[in-house]
Order: C-alpha cells, then structure tokens, then sequence
C-alpha cells in the first residue's frame, strides 16, 4: 500500500507541474520559467503546511519529487503539442484531480499524526496542501486564484478533509479506509464537476446577491 | 488585563474577518473563499511573524482564532446585508482599526521578549503581523495591496510600533503603560482618518514627483 | 576575503532597495510603502531560503541588512531625481545584477555546507535567494512578474548555480574559486544582457508554439 500511495503520489506531482506549464503557456514563458513554475505548483502547498507544522519540507528527505516535477515541466514545455491533445490532456486534468485529493488526505494524516492543532489545523492544512501550490502558481503568474472563480475545485477538498477528521474521531481503528474513501470522495466530486462542467451552486455565492 | 486583552483580540478578529468578506463580495465568492480569505486575514500577519520567529504558530496552541475567524465569515457571508448596514459596517471598519493597532503592539511585545533582532526587527515584525494578513488577502484576490494605496493604514502602525520600542528602551518600567498608550496612538491616527478620510500627504508620496 | 564578500553584499542590498523604489514610483507609493518594498526586495528572498532550511533568518544575526536597505529606500525616495539620472540607474542596475549573482551563489554554499537536499536543493534555494525578494515585490506591487517575462534576470543564476554545484562535486579543493568564477559568470551574462538587451531566444519560449 505504501508503494502504491508512493507512485500516486509522483503521479499526482507530474499532473501538477504538466497542467501548471500548460496553463501558462499561452501567455509566453520560457523554459526556465517552465520549470519555475512547475515545480512551485507540485511543491508549493506541502512546503508551506511542513513551514506551518515546523518539520523539515517533505522534499528535502525525498528528492524525487523535484526530479519528476522538473521532468514534468521540461516535457510538457517541448513536447506542448502532444500535451495538448485532448486525451492526454483530459487525463492529466483527472490525475490533477486525483493528486488534488490524494495530497489533501495525506496532509491531515500527517497533521493528525503530529497532533497539531486538533481538530481543525489538520483540515486548514489540508487544503493548504491540496491548494496551496496553484495559488502560489496563479499569484506569480497574474492570474486569477481559483478561490475568485465558482470552480468546484476547493470546496471538495474541504468536504473531503472535514469527513476524514470526524471519521478518525469515531472510527480511528478505521484509519486506513478512512482514508482511502474520503480520497475517493474528493476525487468523485472533483471528476463529476470536470466532466459535467459543475460549479458551486449560485446560493452559495455572492454574485446573486450583489448583482 | 491579560483577559480584557484576549477578547480584545477575539474582537480585532472578527472585525478582520468580516471587513474581509465584505470586500470581496462584491467581485462574488462563494462561502469555501469566504471563509478561507476571512481565515487568512485574520491569522496571516501572526503566522508569518511566527514563522521567522522560529516559533510555534499562535493559532495551533489556541484555536478559538480560528474558530472565530471561520465563524465571522460565515456570518459576514450569510448575513451579508446586515454587515453592509452603515452602522455595523463603521463599527466594524473602526473594530478592524483597534485590531491592526493592537495585533502589532503585541506582536511588538513578543519580538522584544524573545530579545529577537533588536531594535529593528520588532518593528518590522509588528507590522508584518498588523498588515501581513491584509496583503496575503489582497495578492490572492487579484486586489491592488494597501502598499500601493495612499490610506493611512499602515504607517501609523509602524509610527506606533516604533515609539513603543523607543519606551521600551527608554522607560522599561512602564511596559503595559507604554503599550496601552502606543495601541490607543496607532488608533487614533486611524479613527481620525477614517473619520476625516485622511491620507498620506502628497509630499510624501511619489506621485507629485512624477506627475 | 571575508570582509569583501560583506562589502559586496552590502552594495547588493543597496541596489536591490534602490531598484526597487525607482521600479514602483512611477505608480505611486508613499514613504512608508517605498520602506517596505525595498527591504522585502532586498532580504525577501533570503528569508524565504532560511524558512526552508529552518535556520535562523540571516538578518536577525546581523541588523546591518535592514539599515542598509531602510537607508538605500529613503534615499532613493528622497532623492528620486538623482538615482533617475542615467548614470547612477545604470550603475545600480548593474550593481544589481552583480547582486543577485552573488547572493545566488553564496546561498548555493550556505546550502551545501548544510547538506540540504544535495544536489538539486542548493540550486533551487540559490535561486530563491536571488530572485525569491524581487518577485514578492512584484506580486505586492500588482506588477507581472519577471518569471513571465523574457528579460534574461533569473536563466543565469539558474545556469550558474547550476555549474557551482556540478564544480562542488568534481573539484571540491576549489570551493572559492569556483565560487568567484561562477559569480562572475552569472554577473557577465547579466551584464551582457543589460548592455545589448538581450533576452531569452524565441525558441526557449512559448510564443512562437502559440502565435
């Protein structure tokens, strides 16, 4: 299972940074600029939650997943037309997705196992995680953040990292399980909102009440 | 006191959520931003002050900030039309000012015990901790940040933060004294230009310079 | 030795402070916020570097770094019409460019001497170092950020970085030498880049793949 979560995990790092240069491209950037960018978007997150937790940064100890992010970047920076393609493409946006939920769960394992907090930093570092890098990315690019936008991108992640913390409260010998099926939550919500186009229902924004 | 001073501190953190909320709603958001921009304002300034302390964030070892935070911007979201109501909306304005001012003179405070950096870094610290959780909200709304602005927001905290480091060195035995008087300084100069719409004077800026 | 590099950082710290008071006046910016913005340009990206390694920031050991920058912001404030003059910018641009070698290469040592995520870890942080203040400057400041852009700043302190580390590894009795020749490596790039305007070709781009 650990290998399993290992490889997901590196999964997850390269539809981060492949996603993160290709939604940059359009507006011009360099190689260098590529890579940048890439990387902060794969790393971003987990290294402000391990600044927050006072732990040394995740990828110190495990260097590969600056390899992969960096190798993630420079192929979809050269090979661009080939990431673009709608399959490729399409399947990078629901391991994006996945990676999404995946490094969300981990981060309030992580954070719970710390005892950092309870009950409620784990789930804020969460989605610190699970965020964080794309934020960091859209910042440095100009563009707008996903927490502007009604895209049902966040609020899973949320949802997702709310029910695994009350679950370890009421189930903790269910701790793994737990896990695995709150990931599978997030993800679920995340790929019926990529693939139906969903967003966060108008009452729960403020648009209707402004406009 | 040290009472008086916590819900003090309660207080400046629902004002600086709320004030938070209510600046973006206009742009639409939906409760997920909310809530996470209405958080950030509120604990951002601290949790970088923490950070290059070297020391555990304030939030993890209580976590009512976060608490009241998360619960200020559920209120402000929901019962937006009634924090728009000119009276709540000037108190919490004038809340958020008291909030600013007292944030940085305790963060003052605590930079000086820790015998961290001085005499400079406590004032820098301070006003980090007053305006960090400001501008990290304005960078992620795609806001223009207060740096950029002529409101007298932020230079009465450093005038203030200032002066309390210079009591502190010159009048040691006055401590709390120097501290309420420095905090009731800072919101003064607020409230007056708040009240009166006050900025910088124009000698003071560049624009003349270059217009 | 010592006593030189010092120097040379000192120069560094004024340049970076200076360029950016001269880069934000043009917008608008009062005294306080010219303050600000210098010395987070000028210790931004050092103090990010730290936070990561978990080391004490490096200006709280030596306040020199915030005076020098405090100083070089007033200045550059006050006397706006004589660091516009075509000689003095010039001049501090390529002190700039001098700085941000050397800070990149000197974060590059401070990493490795650390054993901090060898190999890769030293040339990230080196990286971070020299550009990591520039680039918070920008996002507070609501400028594009120069990773957009194709000005030739941060490709090489990539590449010299780059090449100190690999120098580390194979000629490990020449750490000072190596040091100083990839300093002015990264420095005669640079300068290049100023004199003739170059800037990142076309074909380390995405503009042309889009266009």
């Amino acid at each position: 299972m650990e290998t399993l979560s290992y490889w997901i995990g590196m999964a997850g790092t390269v539809a981060f940074a492949v996603t993160a240069v290709l939604a940059l491209a359009p507006r011009g950037i360099d190689l260098f600029g590529a890579c940048v960018m890439g990387i902060i978007t794969a790393i971003g997150g987990g290294t402000v939650r391990d600044l927050i937790l006072d732990v040394p940064v995740f990828w110190a100890a495990d260097l590969n997943y600056i390899w992969v992010a960096f190798g993630a970047s420079v192929a979809a920076f050269s090979a661009h037309s080939l990431f673009t393609r709608k399959e490729i493409y399409s399947l990078m946006v629901y391991i994006d997705g996945f990676g999404v939920a995946m490094f969300g769960i981990q981060a309030v394992d992580k954070v719970w196992g710390l005892e950092f907090g309870l009950p409620i930093a784990p789930i804020i570092l969460g989605i610190v995680t699970a965020i964080g890098g794309g934020l960091i990315r859209d910042v440095l690019a100009g563009r707008q953040t996903l927490l502007m936008s009604r895209e049902l991108y966040a609020t899973p992640v949320m949802l997702g990292c709310t029910l695994y913390v009350v679950l370890l409260y009421i189930l903790p010998e269910y701790r793994f399980i737990s896990a695995v099926g709150c990931c599978l939550c997030i993800f679920g919500i995340r790929a019926a909102a990529i693939h139906w186009q969903l967003s966060v229902p108008e009452w729960l924004t403020t648009k209707t009440k402004t406009a």
